[in-house]
């Protein structure tokens, strides 16, 4: 079924993407998708005068590349014909209005894959597009952005994808067989909840230490204390998984940590942000795991410590620097 | 007895006192202390060449006044004549070898008096002075080093000092004579490991998340998940407290609470170290807590995850920032 599925992608019309959100993720998973024949066209809040005029440069393992999208726009519009697939790489903020933001562009029959980080994410799209197919998504990958309209690709990772909140999805099959095409892994997960819990494992416990502490990940692995920290925060995150429904793989700490030894010295993503002054997805990463462990009745105290500092770091005005 | 004591001194010839380590409480106090009749000489590691030529300037609430030390040294060295008391006001650190740079002026019957913060400090000075009484105190007040020479008191406060471990001492007496001679409030207690761990449930609480958030008191109060980690803090100290032979008042936590939400904003000694990058005193508020919670073998899961972060940010080739 799956073999059947990715044949007639390529014999079908070529399907027809927005990408929304084209940072690092956006704009390289949209150059991936282009390269396997699907017409993509991107949304750029910043850089879109400079991708508009020179496209997105992609900086990879095995040299560079030129994305020239297919239309490069500076908000959603209303679409002659709405695309196949909205691809969601918005960062998941407060502040981000993201049903309102991709609106326009909805159709009838266009599928959401919402790119980005954190749990419990996707219900707020789920109710507001309640007939449309909404596909959740996690990236696996190191991207940055070095500069407008410039990304670097530094390690190779794969994607999951799959119909949110759970089963099977004839739409993600779809998308994996273009990603695929691409060269860019791609499992279809029909429980892609546990999938981002699984990714939650490592994303809570080193993103918010890396911030409070700027500290890359072999720093943090490096201090004892840290490291033990780093262990206890896994551990959490995993009984609170269970609880929520999502038994997690037996030594998943281990392979997390064993994982991370063997890295280059890393800075996250969270850190990233914080350091260029960009806002940062406490909520998403934090905050609502905190919510899920209150709701489930599991204690959380390493979880809220580091949500009580980083929340408190992330406060709007924050003055004590400048004062 | 007190009162005799009291009267005592001021017939007696005056005490000699070195001060060292005198930055904002070290000199302060030497300036209280030479106000009530007492010789007070200071040393200074910096600020040496400023204060030999100008003395300490001190901005109080009721103006400014100006103190001349007896003598002004940049290192401990040989008297001629052993202080009758040595007040020790310098940082509780790794790389700072107290008894090594007091030992040149302590004599047979010289006091030393530990005006640090943090709690299981002095053991070490014990250890290297057995013959020597050890006084261990604490200073209520806010007091910062505004430029060299010069410091800002900007609100009154309070002294309690002790023989160390514990017990009656009639030098601390004598001192608490002095001070409340020259104004300052100083409590006598026979017990003052337990006044250090009292202190210390602000301090554990306020100190580290003050750094990792750069808040000020009433931003960490003001944000919800901040300010009950504040709280959970607190409890695990007390909590520790009592396993290792101190039992705090009841009440203790929500009275720092409701005490601190009557403050101004106010930035902790350890914010201010942080921001003007002098080192903190990580290990003597925060690690030497969680070495106790381990010993007594209590769960202090809150402070493990501030200990984990603080140490991490204080490590010593912090690159992460410059990189």
């Amino acid at each position: 079924m799956n073999h059947s599925t990715a044949h007639q992608a390529s014999v079908s019309p070529p399907p027809q993407l927005l990408v929304v959100g084209t940072g690092a993720v956006g704009g390289y998973y949209g150059a991936q998708l282009a390269k396997a024949g699907a017409t993509v066209s991107t949304v750029h809040r910043s850089d879109y005068a400079v991708i508009r005029e020179r496209g997105i440069q992609i900086d990879g393992l095995q040299g560079s590349s030129l994305f020239r999208p297919a239309h490069v726009l500076q908000q959603v519009e209303i679409q002659e014909q709405a695309p196949d697939y909205i691809l969601v790489a918005l960062k998941v903020l407060e502040e981000i209005d993201t049903a309102s933001i991709i609106r326009p562009a909805v159709g009838k029959k266009t599928v959401i894959l919402l790119l980005q980080n954190g749990i419990e994410t996707e219900q707020r799209i789920a109710d507001a597009f309640p007939d449309n197919e909404i596909l959740s998504g996690l990236a696996f990958v190191c991207l940055s952005r070095t500069a407008p309209g410039r990304i670097a690709h530094s390690c190779y990772g794969h994607l999951a994808i799959g119909r949110y909140p759970r089963g099977e999805s004839q739409a993600a099959h779809q998308l994996a067989a273009l990603f695929e095409q691409s060269g860019t892994a791609c499992v279809v997960s029909d429980d892609i909840g546990l999938e981002r819990w699984k990714k939650l494992v490592w994303n809570a416990a080193f993103n918010p230490l890396s911030v409070l502490s700027r500290a890359t990940t072999a720093e943090i692995l490096a201090n004892p204390a840290a490291s033990h920290l780093v262990e206890q925060v896994m551990r959490e995150v995993c009984r609170i998984a269970e609880a929520a429904g999502y038994r997690l793989p037996d030594g998943i700490v281990e392979k997390n940590l064993a994982a991370t030894r063997k890295m280059k010295p890393y800075k996250t993503s969270m850190l990233l942000d914080y350091l260029s002054g960009r806002s940062m997805e406490v909520e998403a990463i934090l905050g609502n795991v905190v919510r899920a462990a209150d709701r489930c009745g599991i204690a959380a105290p390493h979880l809220q410590s580091l949500y009580g500092a980083l929340s408190l770091l992330a406060r709007p005005a924050s003055t004590a620097e400048n004062q």
